[in-house]
């Protein structure tokens, strides 16, 4: 019997990771999603090879059960189906905030399953399975965060999995860390994205916009539910670097106040030096 | 003899324009630029027709003068070449911000002279003439700017050159309108890119960014001489689109912080509904 994965929820990301991962080692891929539409659909387009209302029919012998749901779920999801789960087998998720999650997960795990996490860089403004696109991965951040028990050779099963993707930058870090960077490379450039749709100029039309209007608002049209769920999730870390940022707002606007040229024009240049630097890392 | 246009300026705005206007009216195009290498290239390039390092030989005889320089420069410009404009002659800038500048302008013009401001919403990153490119100009949007005198003949010529550089959006109103809705559609948003960049996370590669990141940040690597003066010249209007800013991220922090689910929810939800408001505009 060949290699077995599972896919926990065919949402956007579930769904087009079960797209991008076909044929990865032979692998057949059972889908579990509440909603019969999804599940359906993935398993006619041939996006999965087999498809389950339970989690736990599932699960049943799978190698790689990847949880692709709310981070909120996935704790339960374990524990109820800790004797379902394929001894060796590895489990991973796509969550954008690790460390409350796998601070909870770690007493659950089945002992004699590993657990890796993942979190793919890629999205779409909109959600769901009728969105899916296993072309998001392509040329997409990646990152793997292990857990301190995690195994070396499941650690590389991750990256091959994110090669096989398409995934272009491969970053292998602890949990911590991870919510700590990505509070700052995501959540904060979607709060910032957000705030600047939440009141708009009464006089503006499309006439007077252009790149910068496009591109600052791109995210703005944010999936709510999910993003609430994220962004309370990594509160702590997020709450830091949004100070730091009404700070430097506030560091703008004091010299515009003060008619202060010189001010301005260094933070200015500093923020573009910045911006260079960071495009080289 | 034909239609003249005189370009002052031949920078990223002023060269693209030029390259964008060729064969508009039949038009032969002078251009003035202190910096020989950009006035020459443009001559051989054939992107104008004469090249000038004088504003005054540039302007002799010209039926349409379009300043593409520094705000500060241009009442001085018009000033000290009051006697070489021709009769009937129209004046026109491309400066980012108005009223100011224009409450300058109007004690200094040539009573057989009219003055018709535009705005073309476009640009890039990088300055100077050799990042010029007429291309910027097609479907990007266009403001007008009369003054109380300016003749309507020379709003419409103004609608006529929008239309020929390829702009898809035009609108005309008041210099001190323009500023205020610019202040929220362009000079806030790259306020806040700038401000994204201006401490960023020292952990963070390539592999912990995705598309949020890098269209939030776009504009932080700005031209900090020309955006220094445009944000200075346009301050009091940006104030109170700043302090909007900050205070619309305060509550997003104070949501994190009382573990406000529900109001975090409302205000992702109202800033998407209005992102989608405004695309309709």
């Amino acid at each position: 019997m060949g290699y077995r994965i599972c896919i926990i929820g065919l949402g956007l990301m579930g769904a087009s990771l079960a797209g991008a991962l076909k044929r990865w080692r032979g692998a057949s891929i059972a889908g579990m999603d509440a909603d019969a539409g999804a599940r359906e659909s993935a398993k006619s387009l041939g996006i999965i090879d087999e498809a389950y209302s339970e989690a736990r029919h599932a699960i049943n012998g799978a190698d790689l059960v990847i949880f692709c749901v709310y981070a909120h779920h996935i704790p339960l999801l374990i524990e109820k189906n800790a004797g379902f789960f394929r001894p060796g087998s590895l489990l991973t998720d796509i969550c954008g905030v690790k460390s409350g999650l796998y601070a909870k997960i770690e007493g659950l795990l089945p002992e004699s399953s590993d657990y890796v996490g993942i979190h793919p860089m890629a999205g779409k403004e909109r959600a769901g399975f009728k969105n899916a696109d296993p072309a998001i991965y392509k040329n997409s951040g990646f990152i793997i965060c292990p857990l301190p028990a995690s195994k070396p050779e499941n650690i590389a099963l991750m990256r091959d999995m994110a090669s096989y993707i398409g995934a272009a930058r491969v970053a292998v870090c602890p949990p911590d860390e991870h919510d700590s960077v990505i509070a700052y490379t995501s959540d904060l450039m979607h709060i910032a994205s957000a705030a600047l749709c939440v009141d708009y100029h009464p006089g503006m039309t499309s006439a007077f916009t252009a790149g910068a209007f496009r591109d600052c608002t791109r995210v703005a049209d944010i999936d709510a539910e999910a993003w609430t769920e994220l962004l309370m999730d990594n509160r702590e870390f997020i709450k830091d670097r949004l100070d730091r940022y009404i700070s430097n707002l506030s560091a703008i606007r004091g010299a515009l106040e003060e008619k202060d040229g010189r001010k301005l024009f260094g933070i200015l240049s500093h923020a573009g030096k910045n911006k260079r630097e960071m495009l080289k890392r």
